[in-house]
């Protein structure tokens, strides 16, 4: 005989992930909690999720069914760190007999039997309860026994609310199942909602010539700002400008051949500053009310430290060389990738603590946020073993996956532990590409443990309409990727609409930043920075831009133009976003809303405030006309109904 | 540090269920195995599975990517029973190298290194192999070493198909990583493939007069001969003819009412027959090449000798009375459902113990199918418990579901253990709600572990166009239950076309054969027996209607017919069936082949020769013209392609 079968089945519960790696939510998030829940017959079933965080106290929230099995709550985690819930179900004894008893009454059925069995279930309670409680029920028992009245009567004090409360509850009932713990963790808002801002401080003059750079950004409304590598960069085999193998001696390499006689991944690269520069511009961050993200990005120039104290690490070639990277015939000389298995057990624990004391270093020096270079070159069970480990001792770390790799492995790096993960975005451009993806972000099964991040650029990536783009361009990409998910990000130079391509052979831009230094001039006339401003004042102030999964498509008249809105957790707070996918031309189209997503009614007129332009129409019914141009990409629209002024 | 992590990813495996039960399978099917298989970086996968049943060896057969990070192999188990599989994953060692040096020498560059890594690993193997194989494998190694050959002709050896052979394999390969065990039960044939018949014996006279019946069953070519409850029939409260309350002190009673003072359910009726003639009967349905399937109905009439002996096995209202079934506000008195979990659990072994006894009873009296009524009002727990209690001492007992229920319960018995289920079919009767519903049951989910059996009647169910429906509307659900699933089944009578609904408020038969006993005039001309006839030796004949995971449906220009083929797992026989769903009027219409599905090459001429009317017509190219009529309401084409007699 099988011991402790569960007489209910709680079953495909959510949120979740494949393998039992914890799902995902951020403070303050209202996450949706569901499982399958049925049993044998025809009781009738109540269920609710319990949950507790590191502070050991458990809470409770009632599910509700949807239809098909399916029950659904919301629970709303208040603190940073591992959190576990657990699904609990039972026969509602009370909802069953009042199912039965109210349906007999109404066909004139005897319920005598009925009427004494709700007066045991009362009675059988009484124990249990408040002196106050125990009134009202002796009184409904009272009633269900008293003879002397009509069954309706008898029954009237027992389908009362209160009655109702009184015998509800897992407490007693016979089939209470509850399912395994289900983990769930718990970040800081902001691996949810940010808007980043990448630079290369050496552009700037380094650490100091940043801090000076730092208020514009903050004026800008950005809440991140990442830096590519600030470590030495490695002599051997130093990358000239446009990636070229030559560099000459002022040529300044890439900041991700990392290492040289200075030091490796703890080390600051001389002309950026000293440690107590960084610690000043993480200051300087903090007070503008930003954070400072690194770059991790674990492989060594052939100068690195590393390369010397430890061969161990390396992958070694038949005549005893260290192999660079290749991707035949593409050869990466200035390279050295890691063996992250190296032959001996011992060398592969002391290489990957060596990768985390890299963290713990940055950690120390107030770093809070890592943005992973090309995780999907390093094991899977890697980042499995170092984030969480990472995350028992700083609940607050952040790590962006920069997985531009096949969509299994980009989810199962979220799944493992990854914080944040860049997306296909950049490679989405047309209405249908991007209403599937966004569907699959929002909806689909990895979007319990998988946030995305858009970026509309890198310094990688100069992409589809930006590519020798005009301004409009750059204004629809931003705002697609600062209204679609709550994270969002921009390579410095983005704002100038820099859009000269390398070749048409890859994606990367013409005198790489990567490679050289970039002198800008940050005033021009024709910067986006206002545009920017505007964009993120109205995702700081719309709840509804900070949620991702509550997005919805609504179709539009014309194929170039894209509607959706999105709502806050609470339901109080609506946007529309609607942008022409078309940088040159005016685009005019009729949108068919869903009216009952957007929380409007039928036969009411709205308004519609445009957060871009502060222009406010007044809109009735689900079809108004929209008319965009090259100089009015998109609009951004707060939606408030008015108090009883729409039509009849 | 975590320990034994694997550094291959092997996710999603299927076959499988939700929770851990086992997936299903039948001796000699094909069965798909497929996972997600990745790592990091670039090196080239190899992967098998490897399984075993109950005789404990193991075979291996290799996978094969299919693209987006999924491979799939095929095995094809050939005993009944617990299986269990593996997926492993590696690098290729080989295969890596191979693509690196190829793409390198085409590059002309140096492949100095890559020809002596060769040779190491080529050497590496010398110890392992065969001395034959180690000859070739010196010969390799020296080639790859001259240096006074050309890198091309020193590489040339290496490369060939049996040096490669020789070097594969997961031996020695430092990331071998492999999944868990994967459950896989194994079924005897007639759990995936088999053509019911279901009976009423008391209308042939009981066990003996239905033995004379069973020629005309198996000539018609039926597998199985299933019969509802052979127990005594409980007195109290009786049903008289159509469900009346009060029966006649000749009425027979429903069969579900089991148990009266001669017994309960190991008992048989007394007008049925005795041991040996239930002994008889079972013997020449085996002479006939078929086999008798007993109902396993758990419920008792207040008659049935466990009310008195085991009263703790069932509900007690307030004032003592045992509880009959009830859906208030319907009643029915004449039986009382078992109470699974009394409260004892002493009480609780014991009751799941005897349910498990009257199974041993029949299976000691030759009966290995149970045909399971209403298993979803039991609780799913007992299922887990029971099926795989019983199939471990009689892996060739086969379990039935009538799980008339909602979706995910249906499948969750499935998964528990049922060997196949009752479905939605008698409630898809468009040409979309079929296909729909067809792509759900080959594709979906629970494609791994649920077995549909389509049943165009019971004697529950007179449903659809069946409904006062002429002859036509009987042969197109017998033609669409008997060539979609490979399993599917019958009430007696449908050949008859008995076609009289008890009203418009249920799908009750008029004068149900539940309540009285029916004699049928078995030949008359109009019957439909020689049709079924040809429907069955068709099934018979044909492997591709014998499976259910290779459907295809294919377009047709009319909406009222409809079109689908099915191969056989080698592929060599193919089955295009089409089917008209009106009932009343000629209908025709072009197909829309897709003749890759088909294995037709675009450009030949093809038979399709009617299994049904022995036609055989000579199409050419994708869009056939049919014509059906309420007389010829279907074709069951074999498709053969003649040797080069097609146009150029």
């Amino acid at each position: 005989m099988t011991a402790n079968l569960g007489r209910i089945v709680i079953d495909d519960i959510r949120p979740s992930t494949p393998r039992g790696h914890p799902a995902k939510a951020a403070v303050s998030e209202a996450v949706r909690v569901s499982a399958d829940i049925y049993k044998d017959g025809h009781d009738v079933l109540a269920a609710q999720v319990q949950w507790s965080g590191p502070d050991g106290k458990w809470s409770a929230a009632p599910l509700r069914e949807l239809g098909n099995d399916r029950w659904e709550g919301v629970i709303e985690p208040t603190t940073v760190g591992r959190h576990e819930f657990v699904v609990e179900a039972w026969t509602d004894a009370y909802a069953t007999w009042r199912h039965k008893a109210t349906v007999k009454l109404e066909a004139k059925q005897d319920v005598g039997l009925e009427l004494e069995e709700a007066a045991r279930m009362f009675q059988a309670r009484q124990g249990e309860v408040t002196e106050e409680s125990g009134d009202l029920l002796e009184e409904v028992v009272r009633s269900l026994r008293d003879q002397s009245m009509s069954p309706h009567d008898r029954l009237a004090p027992a389908l009362e609310p209160e009655a109702a409360r009184s015998v509800s509850g897992p407490s007693g009932a016979p089939d209470w199942t509850e399912s395994g713990p289900m983990p769930l963790w718990v970040d800081r808002e902001r691996a949810l909602v940010g808007a980043w801002y990448e630079l290369f401080p050496r552009s700037f003059g380094g650490f100091r010539g940043t801090i000076h750079r730092l208020d514009a950004v903050a004026a800008m409304g950005f809440d991140v700002v990442y830096l590519p590598p600030v470590h030495p960069i490695g002599r051997q085999h130093r990358k000239g400008p446009n990636n070229t193998l030559a560099a000459g001696p002022d040529d300044v390499g890439s900041p991700w051949a990392i290492g040289g006689p200075e030091g490796g991944h703890t080390a600051i690269h001389p002309d950026l500053g000293t440690v107590e520069d960084f610690a000043a511009l993480v200051d300087r961050a903090v007070e503008l009310g930003m954070e400072v993200a690194l770059d991790y990005a674990l492989q060594c120039s052939p100068d690195h430290p590393w390369v010397s104290e430890h061969p161990e690490w390396f992958h070694h070639r038949s005549d005893g060389s260290i192999a660079y990277a290749e991707n035949p015939p593409k050869k990466y000389q200035d390279i050295y990738p890691i063996n992250f298995w190296p032959e001996s057990e011992d060398a592969r624990v002391a290489l990957w603590e060596a990768c985390k004391e890299i963290l713990d270093v940055w950690l120390d020096r107030g770093v809070r946020i890592f943005r992973v270079d090309n995780p999907h070159t390093k094991p899977v069970a890697f980042w499995q073993w170092l984030i969480p480990a990472v995350q028992q001792e700083h609940p607050d770390a952040l790590f962006l996956a920069e997985a531009f790799t096949r969509p299994k492995v980009m989810a199962k790096l979220a799944e493992v532990g990854f914080s944040q993960s860049y997306t296909y975005f950049t490679w989405r451009n047309t209405r249908q590409e991007l209403e599937e993806y966004l569907d699959e972000l929002a909806n689909g099964r990895a979007a319990d443990y998988m946030r995305p991040s858009f970026w509309p650029n890198t310094p990688d990536i100069l992409g589809g309409p930006l590519r020798n783009g005009p301004p409009s361009a750059f204004k629809q990409r931003v705002v697609l990727a600062a209204t679609m998910t709550p994270s969002y990000g921009i390579y410095s130079g983005y704002e100038l609409c820099e859009n000269a391509p390398f070749s048409d052979a890859n994606e990367e831009y013409l005198y790489s930043e990567k490679y050289e230094i970039k002198e800008r001039d940050w005033d021009q006339p024709h910067s986006l920075a206002p545009f920017v401003t505007r964009l993120n004042d109205a995702r700081r102030r719309h709840p509804a831009l900070q949620r991702l999964r509550t997005i919805r498509f609504h179709h539009t008249s014309n194929p170039t133009v894209i509607a959706y809105s999105k709502r806050s957790d609470d339901g109080a707070d609506v946007v529309l976003t609607v942008v022409s996918l078309d940088p040159h031309n005016v685009q005019e189209c009729t949108l068919s809303l869903d009216l009952a997503h957007l929380g409007i009614g039928w036969h009411r007129s709205f308004e519609a405030h445009d957060e871009l332009s502060q222009e406010t129409f007044t809109w009735s019914g689900p079809h108004p006309y929209v008319r965009l141009t090259p100089d009015q990409v998109a609009h951004v629209l707060h939606l408030r109904t008015g108090p009883g002024d729409g039509p009849p």
